[in-house]
């Protein structure tokens, strides 16, 4: 059977967390270890720009991170291809096709869109490259011929934009582009990690995040200053569990193997009875917490840190990586530009023609 | 003194006609055989995409045509660069950085595009390709580091967002983009030749043109039919000079000099008052119309026939004029990459800089 054709990546800007483990990466790096897909990760710098445009560093300094990050939990080089999106020029320009085949009172429907504007506050005056992402985000899906497309469901408007230009080009143009299909990432519990503090969302911008570079000691001082149930101030009071930081993350990462290896509880549900009940302390469900974040990011960090001291190294992965992503983003140019007849000058019949009458 | 950079450039949408004569391509090639401009001619499909996306055969077939007229007028490719939009890359990828550098809010107040999109009812519903072509065309502009673009005063916007965009660029990211000066095209008698038809505007599409490649024959049956006075139907009835197409064309394209020649007249003037009072008949001045339209248009039309022998040869006038623009734009575009920080394969300081601590 024919692999198919994986497409996934990350804005870079800042390093990856434990969100972005549970979220997408380990399911990232499940796929990738099936033998049933052909990965190719975008560093998607150029889409990271269209909402910081006055702050590159922050991108600059984000691109060799995130790749020790995706090294670090796996992500193997021989078999996925990383590539960084500044460097994949044929991107800008089939996003320059598809712009025309996208109403901007289709972009200013889009859900996503539409939510993330609202949270930045931009309203009239969002950045133009930020309103179209969409588009671009169309055509990094089908530059590489992408078969599936994993995702969060926040971003499956995305892909039914991504759908919806396919459609079109091939209907003006005839058939040339892939039609992709999103894959839900599987854990709902996790989907949105909620930060250290308990804000809903974990961002760098927040600094409540557990990174997966974070060393032992800041991982544990992390896990001891999370935000739990503020009520449950002696160990015998009874504590709310909903809310609370450190169940959303037992939720998230741990099994009932774990739970009954680390504690007197058969299972996190017994141990949430407990807590619920009162006598069970904040402290003692941190340190269980702690104790497997620690076994998870343990690996990850020590690999990362293989990885870490040798930069020219992954600064050649990336290299590579992106020179293997233009050579098919390439490929699929030709192909639009030949669909769209603007092949002018490699269309042997183009001079016969369009001879004048 | 070094030569100013000079853009133009054309939607490749049907033939140029002698409203683009005496609008642009005169000036344009003055300005060419003044020695005191190194001109850069675009001809600009990817934007006459934006709102032909569903018909771009109408594009493909008129790149060598257009091409044959800018040759037939006397754009001289040993002097004048003349290259294809989709053609070089780098200005695509140019407006995708730009692109985070306008509002929307911005962009939907520009006068010029407010218009277009009004006359071509797109409402909401304007492909987000037009909306965004001012700021493709200052990837244009810039590009190619142009000091100067001609421009007809109802451009003038368009203009005015590239100097935004090159302010913007240069400030947030250090001095790079050539801040480029509009020079207003001069005739303003003839900035919107009216249609043979007497329509405001002369286009293609109305069918109400006179063409550069048109033949004697057909010259003199379209300046025959030409809309005048309808009220002027007898010899002797005072006419109309105002809105009358003819008058319209001899103050475009006549000389005192060339109306002397051909008429009892010594100048245009003397010829408008005979015909308001009356005593001069339609026939008779479309007959000194003619002769000059058919005095301009014969030596360009036969220097468009002996390229038009050999499209071979226009095609490689294209193709080489697009490898040089290519290669102008190229070296922008690292440019502005280096400027943004984003050339990491090519910074020999990255990997140093961006150490882990």
């Amino acid at each position: 059977m024919d692999k198919k054709i994986l497409l996934t990546g990350d804005r870079p800007t800042g390093n990856l967390h434990i969100g972005h483990y549970i979220g997408s990466l380990h399911q990232r790096v499940q796929m990738q270890n099936s033998g049933n897909y052909e990965p190719y990760i975008l560093i998607a710098d150029v889409q990271a720009l269209t909402d910081n445009a006055d702050n590159p560093e922050k991108i600059r300094a984000s691109i060799i991170e995130v790749c020790l990050d995706y090294l670090g939990v796996g992500i193997d080089p021989q078999i996925s291809t990383i590539g960084v999106q500044s460097h994949i020029y044929p991107l800008t320009e089939l996003t320059t096709y598809y712009l025309n085949l996208v109403t901007l009172a289709r972009l200013q429907r889009n859900p996503t869109v539409k939510a993330e504007m609202k949270q930045k506050k931009y309203g009239a005056n969002v950045p133009v490259g930020f309103l179209t992402y969409p588009i671009s985000q169309a055509a990094d899906i089908t530059a590489f011929n992408a078969d599936v497309v994993p995702v969060g469901e926040d971003q499956l408007p995305v892909i039914e934009q991504t759908c919806e230009i396919v459609n079109a080009f091939n209907r003006i143009y005839g058939q040339t582009l892939t039609m992709p299909k999103a894959i839900l990432e599987t854990n709902k519990a996790c989907h949105r990690l909620v930060g250290i503090d308990g804000n809903a969302k974990m961002s760098k911008s927040l600094g409540n995040t557990i990174n997966l570079k974070d060393d032992a000691d800041t991982i544990k001082q992390k896990v001891m200053n999370m935000y739990t149930d503020p009520n449950h101030i002696h160990i015998e009071d009874p504590g709310q569990v909903e809310g609370n930081t450190v169940f959303a993350y037992l939720d998230a990462f741990a099994t009932d193997d774990q739970i009954s290896q680390l504690s007197e509880y058969s299972s996190l549900n017994e141990m949430k009875e407990h807590y619920k009940h009162g006598g069970l302390g904040d402290v003692k469900i941190k340190k269980i917490l702690n104790e497997i974040l620690q076994q998870l990011l343990k690996p990850i960090r020590e690999k990362r840190q293989v990885f870490e001291k040798d930069r020219a190294h992954v600064m050649q992965i990336l290299k590579q990586g992106s020179e293997k992503m233009l050579e098919v983003a390439s490929k699929t140019l030709d192909r639009v530009k030949t669909s769209m007849g603007i092949n002018y000058f490699t269309d042997k019949t183009f001079t016969d023609k369009y001879s004048t009458n």
